[in-house]
């Protein structure tokens, strides 16, 4: 995203815990700040792509952190998926600062944020998006408004991991029962994206089982978290979430088989190691 | 499907329990039996579309069944989704009397079989095929050709269902948990059919959710009977599916409730009676 607004001529100054980043956007014509502090000194408004909730709380209020930096009038538009509940407190947190909070969890990956074609589900004052307007339409391709209160969006964007990691786990679970059958996986992806059985996740990541090539493009361990943020939101709110309970086992047995860097569609290697089938089609591996 | 046949200029003998499904066949032009054995009298093909493989097995080899009257070198398809060990068993039961047997589950239901565009998932002899392929020319949009073992069309169907119904639990969940969270569910799904979380069944079944509009396009039972066999399966395979099982015990939860002949988007009612939500939406109640 820090490159895609540098090629459009935004003034960005970065800042990652990972030095290598902080030189690519400073090669690709940005500038990279040793703190968070340092890289908000003098901007009215600061976005957040980070993994979690943990890692957002440091960004704003950890050692050097953005907040204290941040002046009235100033906005902060967080991008991770985090908890609703999280983002409904830190908007408190910021608003007695005088800072405003747009809650806008991203779908799409870096290669679609490098293109401006990321999805965005958010919520915040119009006034906020207002001041976020040229940003959201540099990145994104489709921006939804999905009300005024900061943690709507994320609710939404929690909603739609529930049903992308559950599908994720099915397609998983449904590839290898089809090998275990002796079906040609290849013939079942074919039949079955063109049936009602498809998702957008089956057509997605099956290729990625048919290849055996478990590149990240969006690593297991993000659905540990987004499963997580989904069960913890149900158990706080006393709501039984069955299927998107057994799902998140399926990506825990992922990781701790290893696979947490590893791309999602991972879950099915745990089908395949367990039960001793293989999903990876000869026919397809070279696409 | 016999409706369309008779369209179609096909002499049709029918057979079916309800003897208003008789009367409605003779007034559209084709002839009403008494029993599966006179419907076949003379006949060399077969179609059978019954609910289940207990029906499949009575139509066959019950009182008057078909199977006595049917001679060498006829042949049977059969429609239904059943276990595909029935299929391979009923094959080679079939083949001992000089019968042969096109696998053919169908997915479409009644208003896609009046227009003849179903999709059918089969395997059989090449010979078997070509015994159908006016049949199958007629009934079917799409027709995959599985291989030539029967059981392998079921297999393929099996797999098909075991997504679908996973997928439909799974829409009912994020629905009612969408509703739990007090978002505008007709929002929920303007958004999500757009997203990575969107799947063909959330597509077609989340609007009876929000027109709260159960007539059973499908019925609920249906799928407690296809996740059924895809459990069966699972167990005589020894091939664990924690996805699948958590979904059929929703279906279950259904089916307990009294919603296991209305339509299978009533697994939704399972959370709104647990939790006391709404997932119907004023704003598309009138769709």
């Amino acid at each position: 995203m820090a490159h895609r607004l540098v090629s459009r001529a935004f003034p960005v100054f970065g800042f990652d815990v990972n030095p290598d980043a902080g030189r690519r956007l400073v090669a690709a014509g940005g500038r990279a700040a040793a703190t968070p502090a340092q890289a908000v000194e003098g901007a009215m408004r600061l976005i957040i792509v980070v993994a979690n909730s943990v890692q957002a709380e440091q960004v704003l209020f950890g050692t050097d952190g953005a907040a204290e930096a941040l002046t009235n009038g100033s906005a902060v538009m967080l991008c991770s998926t985090v908890p609703p509940d999280f983002v409904r407190t830190l908007a408190e947190r910021l608003g007695a600062k005088g800072i405003a909070l747009l809650d806008a969890p991203l779908s799409g990956g870096t290669v679609r944020a490098g293109n401006g074609e990321l999805t965005v589900m958010a919520s915040g004052a119009p006034e906020t998006f207002a001041i976020f307007e040229d940003v959201l339409g540099t990145v994104a391709q489709t921006v939804y408004r999905l009300g005024e209160q900061p943690g709507q969006g994320s609710t939404f964007k929690m909603i739609n991991q529930l049903l992308a990691g559950v599908h994720i786990a099915a397609a998983s679970e449904a590839m290898a029962f089809a090998a275990r059958n002796g079906l040609d996986t290849g013939k079942v992806f074919e039949v079955i994206a063109n049936s009602a059985g498809a998702s957008w996740m089956f057509c997605n990541r099956v290729p990625h089982m048919l290849a055996g090539d478990y590149t990240p493009h969006s690593a297991l361990e993000i659905f540990v978290k987004d499963l997580g943020i989904v069960l913890d939101e149900g158990h706080r709110l006393r709501f039984p979430l069955p299927l998107s309970a057994a799902a998140h086992q399926l990506f825990l047995m992922g990781s701790a088989a290893g696979f947490g860097g590893d791309d999602d569609a991972s879950v099915v290697r745990v089908f395949e190691q367990i039960a001793g089938v293989k999903v990876q089609s000869d026919s397809t591996s070279d696409t």
